[in-house]
């Protein structure tokens, strides 16, 4: 186990897990409060009263219910071992918690190593994303039928989000985007209560939860009929994430993907309007090791889950952008989504 | 302004917020990624290329777009102004930015000095909250109008929050809890793919994001017929619900209002199945100061908006929590809730 071989490797008294996502991983409580203590004789979780029988069920160690503050009971249990050398999560832990655990001992700083065995999924959580990725792909079929032009972005977003929990997801994976005609050139909308009209773009950018792991598509329609420049955009930006999705095998580096999909928008004079890096790692968290951006030098592995997702975002006229989840395996890539994406028009 | 007055106030040349839900206060800025630079000479957006439009429509003050991460373009700016004393919010910066930010001056902690202001809600506030607060109210009206005994927790879940979307609420203010029998003695359970069947309680805590502000009740329904010792605690749950309501107003201390309800508990020899606090305030986030806890000495203020929210849990058998959202005003309270809550069966 991880925790364990941290311990031993950087001779360490104990370790204080306090990232939520990262309590979940390694012990399975799901609730929404906690720390987790791990020392050469075991795991103990610390959760509140709220959480007594959630946690003894769900946890995979020894639960200790506070009183009061957790970290009060957690400096308790520290001081009974005598721990002097204690390992912390520098790059999550609040400065707050960090200024008392300061008072315990020795804080050794252990960067990405607690989190890193989570950007390689085990084949339960690849199963538990395909599952993911194959909802939301259903939910933006469902929700597509009752599209028609004049329907408020609002509504389509509600309806998409109905979708996704009528096939049995917790919930989105982030707020669903629904972006309409020029709106659609903020790569980061939030829905408005306006209708989506002929002429331009409607881009759709969704995420399902399910069983804790998330998934993540964008896709960007025509609505009617658009001028030339939409359909000429709307292929440069797809054949940008055709040439990044290729570029994926393992030992690539994560900017060498985004590299391919500039390239492909510099040759169409469009890599100015690409704003953002091309994909990111998901799983339990929807942000996750390793960004796919420029200058990034986080090797891929066979078994990362990651999206490609480039986009040109043209102020006043419009954005595309085309995004898919992909695994990284030992042949090179799967695109675990399977909706389609040629240019399409709707309504 | 406030960060004008803690400057001066605090003899700072610069004060770092860190905190989006701040920044979104200080500068309507609704943005994933964000800091705010406030200065003697004004303040300063620091976000990234995704919301170069976004920023100049939402932001009261200048924006800065980085094309690296923020912090570097912050660290210029800050070198540029040859900042030695820096405010920072110690109470919730991470400890990496912490970390950076040390290496550019002096650093004073503000503790809450910088989301205080937001425990006292301003009229627009009120209105926001209000506004959700019916919003909330409705969708569980029209949801609960499909309810059938036999019906999944899932479904229910997912017809409230479309309820609440098709309503114009942006999202939820938290995962809706929708529990049934010996599952609502769990505080914080997770709707089941389980049937909710008649002879217990079916418990509902939701709540609205609309415009940026939340809201927040539970209801506790008895499904058919259900077993005389599920009445007597409802009653006492909802007795201990209005003592602490009527407990409300200026210059009380926030454990008072939580001790208000303990007593009524207590009397009913109910007390130990009661494993949190009696509330908390709410606004642009779902849980805000005052916390409604034992032992808790914030006075309440006019213009404080909290949930009142006693329960009663009870492992095999089942769980009651009443919650409403009400506001501290001059003369004592309002509660907000307008969803009656006499005891009432469903199905």
């Amino acid at each position: 186990m991880v925790l364990t071989s941290l311990l031993q490797s950087q001779n360490l008294d104990a370790i204080v897990v306090s990232t939520l996502v990262q309590i979940r991983y390694y012990t399975g409580f799901e609730g929404s409060n906690a720390l987790l203590l791990a020392t050469p004789k075991g795991n103990v979780l610390f959760t509140d009263p709220r959480y007594t029988t959630q946690a003894e069920q769900e946890s995979n160690c020894p639960v200790t219910i506070a009183q009061g503050p957790l970290f009060k009971a957690l400096a308790t249990r520290l001081k009974s071992l005598k721990a002097k050398r204690i390992g912390f999560e520098d790059k999550k832990i609040s400065y707050t918690l960090y200024r008392e655990l300061t008072e315990l001992g020795e804080l050794i700083p252990l960067g990405d190593s607690i989190e890193k065995p989570r950007w390689v999924k085990t084949p339960q959580e690849i199963s538990a994303i395909r599952a993911s990725v194959e909802l939301n792909s259903k939910a933006l079929d469902l929700a597509m039928k009752r599209f028609k032009i004049g329907m408020k972005e609002m509504d389509l977003a509600a309806e998409i989000d109905h979708q996704m929990r009528k096939l049995g997801a917790e919930g989105n994976a982030f707020d669903t985007i629904v972006a309409s005609g020029p709106h659609s050139a903020l790569p980061h909308a939030h829905p408005r209560n306006e209708r989506i009209e002929a002429g331009s773009y409607l881009l759709i950018d969704m995420g399902a939860c399910l069983n804790g792991y998330m998934s993540d598509m964008t896709r960007t329609f025509g609505v009617g009929s658009v001028p030339r420049k939409a359909i000429r955009i709307y292929k440069a930006v797809l054949e940008a994430q055709l040439a990044a999705i290729d570029a994926v095998r393992p030992g690539k580096l994560a900017g060498q993907i985004h590299a391919a999909a500039v390239r492909v928008l510099k040759a169409h004079g469009l890599d100015q309007f690409f704003v953002h890096s091309t994909g990111h790692g998901l799983g339990l968290e929807i942000h996750e090791a390793p960004r796919l951006g420029k200058k990034e030098t986080t090797p891929l592995e066979t078994g990362m889950a990651i999206t490609i997702e480039p986009g040109v975002y043209e102020a006043g006229f419009g954005g595309v952008r085309i995004e898919d989840t992909v695994l990284v395996t030992e042949k090179g890539v799967e695109v675990l989504t399977k909706t389609q994406k040629g240019w399409t028009i709707v309504g």
